[in-house]
């Protein structure tokens, strides 16, 4: 039994239901084979515990926060390889001329090393989970494995009349190799990449694969008006939401990046299926498509969680600027200062997007859960002088006021540091990679 | 003469006009007493410049990438200790049960410590300048004067029929006392607060006196939808930019913080005068108040510069946060995602705001311009693999990159240490005066 204690905490439990965000000062933590035997107030600490001399590693916490780790749960990891390529062209050009060139230069072993750099990225932001729609997703999942995160695999199927040219075989043989793999660290989804790049044939075929093997769904759902508009057209008049649900595809727990040109029926059928929406408000303003109405989300019952989606579309994968930003936008665009509680936003950083992953005990730093853990550092100027943490988390916290990330119990970033990886290594090999695709 | 060199540099020189961002590759810069002697290429540098010997401190830039600092062109310093007061409630309550009462327990002393503890902020984040609007301004003037910040500080003036208060007198005692001190790096502005907290006579005194004097003006105008439809019902469905406007106010030099709810028509008088905009989109957004219609400014021929506003509505005063929101607040709200470029976001958040604050000479990183200077480490794995530097520096830049903040050519802030400040002592003087101000 390995053992590791955090002392010298202050604790963030989580927020189990995006209202409450509980505090806990002067806190330490136990774990044991990577799930958390104690989380809570140091003086209260049972004196069964397993003490510090009978712990495998102590971490002196020095007085920093204890959150439960972030989940990101849309993105593209291998495209940092694309990080700021074609910046303010318009999503056509962006697209034509600057993405899809330079992912024709992509092979498995550019996908290895770039998806390497996005899990490096978001595990120095405080991310133990993401889930990963690309393409080449077996060098993901062997990135995942040296990286120690937690992914969700999903290799997205595109297709028209002719097939899926081999890509739903290829999602099906992915989820046979990794899904369960890395201690249930890696999960694999099926992806249907989005409406307007598949047909109905492809989209039940995928649905039908998904309910027979107990797999998750991972779709692109109204990213932009146009697509929207398209879809009527396509679909005799129905809507992204409609349209899936016709064909069952919500038969399969369901994680819907976007959902950005939604309307009060789409966040019904959202709801009521019990889909988990991925906001990405980065990503959405900067390709220029909108801002999701979160708020009539929410207030249809749906879940949402929070991406950073790519980094050619963001420009990094610090989901800390996600959070800032949902806990803002909302308000400034609704005129209602109230309308996104900081509670609301960190539920949907950490415990709602671990769920609709299909991390069901990760998310809460509590007694039974994994041990996905972040420490904050809150010792800087910008921190003081420190009145209210709850909103001190939400809207002051830096990503790099993260010292340390835990995922399942093992430190896979501290303080600059990943241990067992030659980081300087890796960045050598993803500007090589991406020299050589942008020609 | 006191010649400071710093080496092994990459440069961005600024952005003069808001079109072009120019970098230099393998660049070194030589100062002189405070003043850009060289600035660019370390290959073209000319024999006669001062050598590495002649130089009473050389600067390993370690590969950095030096940038012109940056300009606050609207906070209130001293709102650190109320940073996080009565999050998420709405304004009124927010202004009435939270910062007012807090803000009646002010003291000159509490100020000094709040403004010093703002200061050291926004140098760790690579701002050299800032306009600084609140009460107790002879206390900010003596923490820039400790933290060697640029600030332009301006004693807000609030009145009714019965007069000012003597805040105008103040405002002019303030003036005499520190416009042009600590080598012109403390400069003075008169601030009618806005059009809602003062009269047509308090108004008109302050322009007088501040083109008297040579001063400019600080103001809020058009920060709220109510502020305006207010001011219609008081001042004859007048616009605050045209009650200004017939009062002869842009008749000084003026600093326009906000400008939320604004017209086409207030944007032609706003560039009709050569009013500087400031927009502080992070706080308008976190108060509900709304989006700036920056394009629409830009359009009308208006400067547009960039502010965090105070701690209490942000909740930091990191502007790189402000300049990342700029960057995609307004494609997302306008489907164009080439409405703002890198450079106009840029040129916002330095060139336009030393400007706005009267600091002419400082901005560009350019021979015979003041020597601030912020250095940016680059070799993080969010910046990987560094394609497009422009895109890297507005899109993915992180305040935590600031790796040195150098102002008028003496460096204030390096690698978490403030030269000749006790940051620690600082800050627990901050949670002291916190702490009693909240009771």
């Amino acid at each position: 039994m390995s053992i590791i204690r955090i002392n010298n905490i202050d604790l963030c439990v989580g927020s189990e239901d995006g209202v409450s965000l509980p505090f806990i000062h002067d806190a330490c933590m136990v774990v044991s084979d990577g799930e958390i035997l104690y989380a809570g107030s140091a003086k209260d600490a049972p004196p069964t515990l397993p003490s510090d001399e009978m712990a495998e590693e102590v971490i002196d916490g020095g007085g920093r926060l204890a959150i439960p780790a972030l989940a990101n749960a849309h993105t593209h990891a291998a495209m940092t390889l694309l990080r700021g390529v074609g910046s303010d062209l318009n999503l056509n050009d962006w697209l034509n001329t600057a993405i899809f060139p330079a992912e024709d230069r992509l092979t498995a072993e550019r996908c290895r090393i770039g998806a390497t750099l996005g899990f490096l990225e978001m595990l120095r932001f405080g991310v133990s989970a993401c889930a990963d729609m690309y393409m080449f997703m077996d060098a993901s999942g062997e990135a995942a494995a040296l990286a120690g995160i937690r992914a969700c695999l999903a290799r997205s199927v595109v297709g028209d009349e002719n097939g899926d040219g081999g890509r739903l075989a290829e999602s099906i043989a992915l989820a046979d190799a990794w899904h369960g793999a890395e201690h249930g660290r890696v999960r694999v989804m099926l992806a249907p990449h989005a409406e307007y790049t598949s047909t109905p044939k492809i989209v039940r075929a995928i649905r039908d694969a998904a309910v027979k093997r107990g797999l998750g769904i991972h779709v692109h759902i109204s990213e932009t008006i146009a697509e929207v508009e398209g879809c009527r057209e396509r679909r005799n008049g129905l809507t992204p939401p409609a349209y899936f649900e016709s064909l069952g595809l919500f038969d399969a727990p369901t994680l819907a990046a976007h959902c950005v040109a939604v309307t009060a029926d789409d966040a019904r059928i959202l709801a009521e299926h019990n889909v988990a929406v991925c906001h990405n408000p980065v990503s959405n303003l900067k390709l220029a498509s909108g801002i999701s109405p979160v708020p009539l989300l929410y207030g249809a019952g749906a879940r949402v969680c929070l991406g950073t989606d790519g980094a050619a579309s963001n420009n990094n994968l610090n989901l800390w600027e996600e959070i800032r930003l949902m806990s803002i936008l909302h308000k400034g665009v609704s005129g209602n200062p109230c309308i996104i509680s900081p509670a609301q936003t960190f539920n949907a950083a950490t415990l709602t997007g671990m769920r609709a992953m299909g991390y069901n005990n990760v998310g809460l730093l509590k007694p039974g859960w994994r041990a996905d853990v972040t420490l904050i550092d809150r010792s800087g100027a910008h921190h003081q002088p420190l009145i209210d943490p709850a909103a001190d988390l939400v809207y002051t916290t830096q990503g790099s006021d993260v010292y340390l990330t835990m995922v399942d119990g093992i430190v896979r970033y501290r303080d600059g540091q990943y241990p067992g990886i030659d980081a300087e290594r890796v960045y050598e090999s993803a500007r090589a990679a991406s020299r050589a695709m942008l020609g």
